[in-house]
């Protein structure tokens, strides 16, 4: 069956403003090792750092109409998360449909398939998450579904969910637990800052977390 | 048989700067959604963008003596178009080829192989799409052939066809096409931008597709 | 056993900084085409160029424990080559790790697994030539090994050896061969010059390297 | 956190049962197309096929801790699904935890990682359905969770939930869902069961299902 | 434009049969060492040999419509050559389809995609080389085109080209190179038996071939 | 430099008979979890079982010249072991060299790369472990060596290194340290005995290996 939610609950701005401060890899460790869409999932230009609310699409191999029907359901301030039902590189997304989802706010898309018109879209500066570049075209003939929760890159995304995403790749926060987590993951960037002012200045790790009591416990052997 | 066609045809140079000037995403729907290439091929830096006329390698895997013979073959508005006759990744082309190409009007190289001395062209500006980039060395021990027909990545190059290549990949449009695929990508260009003003101004694809009753038909239910 | 050897010989670093400016294609060249590791292993970011004497580290995966013990042993000069005991993507090396090591005179990091904090990296000119870039984190519960012989990504790399790494990839240069390598290297570079200069000139390979005469001898038919 | 969840609910067994008669394919198209683990998952030997309660594994990469928790939760009937936090081809299970988790009942093993002992588990027809053979070992350091939703391959699966394999591959079925699956199923083989006939004897499936029309309209040329 | 060419011209049965019975990597070599497709196409089960006919088929991304409609082109001693016109791994054909096609004498397929019921494929013995097995469904909404040159796994197959396939892979014979590689391939069959026997009473291939002069001359240490 | 150690040192024959009867995972163990060959090392038919003494073979990509270079070196309860230069799927070997082979007594072959006539092979009984089965031809141009070290599937092996193969994969055991593991591997075999039938009669691990109170300690949780 071929749905369309259209009312989806979203975090607060206000939280998922602290989520992208803090960056992927902070919010991964802050959130316990979890929400880490696969390796293959890579940003088409650097630089980009941002968290939004999720907009997923499920959607056919090959076959982008969901895109569409999807846009219409976009506020300002979210991230659509395409996931193919059957594994596909086709470039189900461009600068037109890019220039349709800037129009209601958009902040950019994460896609377990290809993407096309990446000079356009870096120009634009919309930023696109991806497994591939490919400029396969698609169809437009077979239903899927929008704000569904669907599994993008091996991990589990339900509408509404926080994205985080940077050059480091993206991780996906629960809404319900996105407050919690940002407050963890800040705890962490200032637990950092100390750390790297005592590596900076020539301390070792071994010192600072006091691991060479267990080191020789384990058996490490220096010779 | 190991060969070298001296004399081939290319399309018009008017033609292939009227290909350029559109990219590979809409010659590629242009022409009814053909002759990509794999989206394994991509350019060791983005930027890039062209059109030229194929000047074809069918090479053994790891020997890259049949490059030096293609050079000879190339005219001013061409590119090299590289098809190892078995996988390989080897790094079957560097600067000094580069130069030499380069001297004989060379545009640029695809090859579904590897690549070398990437700082060296990118500073030189000379762009190349490959399956990879890899240091690794070549032999000259083994004959094949030059302006044959090959398949690359996938897709069947014929000596003359026009290569369109960009940062979404690479677009093979055949010789004898070319000219017609080149009015039907511009048509396309032009209708692109009264949609792109549309759709910036937020009206939706679905209503200026005219989708929303074939969804319905289909089955889309909204919830 | 886990061992951590705490005195290993370098290479000169005279020549290391020979070998450095030569780069990684002419480098491999020089030593009979040999030294690369896999094309899989690629810079986080264009352009960093080094050479450096390699402070070997296997880790299990998803461990990276043993980077606080390597870093210990680091001098200045000095690069890390992680290889995982098992193919592992993870993130094993971020910001506050480069940051220790830069203190300690790191020049790099060699890595057949993951990488993150790549921005940060990319800002601080940390270079890192790494299999991906994944946020996933790892623990600190088993042991490894740091300066014992490793293969990392299909290339047998000794502690103490020299690493030539640049946007090609990387090479490893026997630290008892380095500088018979790097007078060969020179050789080739200087050679080269002279090369470039008549094929950017206009004068073609088969001339140069008179390949008409065996390019016959083999078969290769002109039409 | 690391939990085991002991009371899961699971299918009725005469569901189970008819499901397995009905195949991979069959219940995944009765479905709606959906449920499949991605195709890397395929059996260490052809011929089995069977239907079981999932008992899911989230275990970190290289540790197989956690199954040594699972097996001690497992019930005659039951299968055991595991998935890595991160991407493993490490060797988690073998023959003796294959003894260990018959003796218990279990009926087979869905991994998204190694397995090894193949020849073993082939005698003992043990079936596994994993990404790779592989005797890498693994350690016993890190928790994971047992009885929790797990992405396996793709694909999201919840304790209880039935697992469908067999030379194909692999299909989960929501538990709630498994009734009404099964019925679908059921009629779907009794469908095709006439269709085979009326194929075997020659009639096409053109005409069977009509289609000749529709091809038409989309624009089919016969030349 | 999507169009079905009904009447190809086939090679003879009795040039067929001759390459069936010298297998594809005799096949392959008396061609001059080329037409093979990809190592990643594989058969279902083992044991398979055959040379057939292509009646080929080009297939959107996830749609097998057009598998019925190459259905009706068949004629006995044909083989179906299925290649996406983007990369698939969908099960494209199973029991029902091969029922249907062997009802015209359809010998095999050969699919640059997915296929499943595998285990029925196998005991009718209807056999299959394929790039996956994987049971995920397609849809028939998109037209594509039967009896077109098509590539499939990278190499250019011509509708009515003889196909040889067993364990080894697929090899793709031009239908009007056809009598001359059998008379080849027949040629070195013969010559591979006498060498057969020399090699199994001992004999050495650097005695048979001759080979010490030449490897004394390109440098070849005894150490 | 191409060379050819001509006399190498093996193993006694007792003890590569002892690691043969323990199979691979077992020795993998036994020697501290090292030696493996990557995992897309795979048998071409089931069953095979063995160790046997390795003579190394370092070939150029798609050049088999070294092979039979190789077998005029082997000894009776050898195994050949061929990794390329760079990464290969060529089918280096087939019948006619595996006939020429065990005439000299030799086992089998390891290789990272291709192998073909894999029907032969297997009713020959021939065993290979490889990274691809690809009929595609090869050709005899440039040296390479015999009995140097090599890195295979990324694991580093000397000529007269012990190879472990089974179904599971393929070791590596250093020939002096093969006593030491074949009695290791031996202890674990009989200490493994005693486990699986306490294991069968439905003990579990969690007690077996005292494993309950160092879960609860770590922090696992039963709800």
């Amino acid at each position: 069956m071929s749905i369309v939610v259209q009312n989806i609950e979203r975090a607060e701005q206000s939280i998922i403003d602290r989520l992208a401060a803090c960056g992927v890899a902070t919010v991964h460790e802050a959130q316990g090792r979890k929400g880490l869409l696969a390796s293959h999932i890579r940003p088409i230009y650097s630089g980009a750092r941002l968290a939004a609310s999720a907009v997923t699409i499920s959607a056919p191999p090959g076959d982008n109409w969901m895109v569409h029907v999807a846009i219409e359901q976009l506020k300002a301030g979210d991230i659509m998360v395409l996931a193919p039902t059957s594994p596909s590189e086709d470039g189900y997304f461009g600068d037109l449909l890019a220039t349709s989802a800037r129009a209601r706010g958009c902040k950019g898309l994460i896609i377990d398939a290809g993407v096309r018109d990446v000079a356009d879209l870096t120009a634009m500066k919309f930023p696109v998450w991806s497994k591939a570049i490919f400029a396969q075209g698609t169809v437009k003939e077979t239903l899927g579904s929008v704000n569904v929760p669907v599994v993008c890159a091996g991990m589990l995304v339900n509408p509404g969910d926080v994205i985080v995403a940077d050059d480091d790749g993206v991780c996906v926060v629960r809404r319900e637990e996105a407050e919690a987590v940002a407050q963890k993951a800040e705890a962490r960037v200032a637990a950092e800052e100390d750390k790297r002012k005592r590596l900076a200045a020539g301390e070792l790790g071994l010192d600072i977390y006091k691991m060479r009591e267990r080191l020789a416990e384990k058996g490490l052997k220096y010779v």
